[in-house]
């Protein structure tokens, strides 16, 4: 057995909650501020057994790794017009930080 | 040293927080949400000397293991009238899931 | 790679953030209520490698240990003028609760 503490975007959490669901992965999911990834992180306590592990990192990693999206930046609305303005731009989103802890013991009641 | 973490339904959160009172153990209560119990559950982080740690899960699966209860299901005022309506019905409430972890290192400054 | 579990007071957190900053050592927020050190605490996960251990316990010692402070009682407008109330107290305040747990495996994604 393993504790997995997985501290991702809150723009994943969803994602992610929905993908444990999927894989029949039993998280809890805490709500944290700043650090690891800037503000605005959700912490999940994920508990798998051993040879869980890989698999629970794998949709860790799908539904949260570090990957760049076009967005379109909001209109400055004071701006002079500025053709370039509406232009998407590539912004860096997602992002995971994960710790596998061993566990002495682990108990349902 | 062990580091205990629980999460406990929210309604059984705080019997347990008296009861690790009373039988002087320190805990530290994270508001949680959602997974292992669905929604509403209570994380507590309880730092035990080994040689209490059963004592510890005595009390934390006292105050919150699954249990039946009988419970009058809410009158529903747009249904027809129905005898069957107000009988109390047994529904499972409680319910914890608990990790035991080593500890490394232990202060208190 | 250890998980440094930090349980300080409200009042000592936003210090502790920036000193953790300060350091280059990256911690999540958690918010926390009771327990260890009465309610109103703040927990912080850190993730540091085996040899920053003892720095980081320097840093959140410093930001957080227990001391004297002199502190203004407010004044009671009720009361009769007590040549008393005005005087400051000392009052006890900070204190942490620090866990170090073993990591098993630590990722970045
Ligand atoms: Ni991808
Ligand atoms: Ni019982
Ligand atoms: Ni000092």
């Amino acid at each position: 057995m393993k504790l997995i503490i997985a501290i991702v975007q809150d723009k994943d959490a969803n994602r992610l909650s929905n993908d444990f669901i999927e894989h029949n992965i039993r998280a809890t999911r805490l709500s944290t501020t700043g650090g690891f990834l800037k503000s605005g992180n959700t912490t999940f306590l994920v508990g798998v057994e051993d040879e869980r592990v890989d698999d629970a990192m794998e949709v860790i990693k799908d539904a949260s790794h570090t990957r760049q999206q076009f967005m379109t930046p909001p209109v400055n609305l004071d701006a002079q017009l500025d053709s370039t303005s509406s232009y998407p731009v590539e912004v860096q989103v997602g992002g995971a930080t994960v710790f596998v802890l061993p566990v002495d013991q682990f108990h349902h009641f």
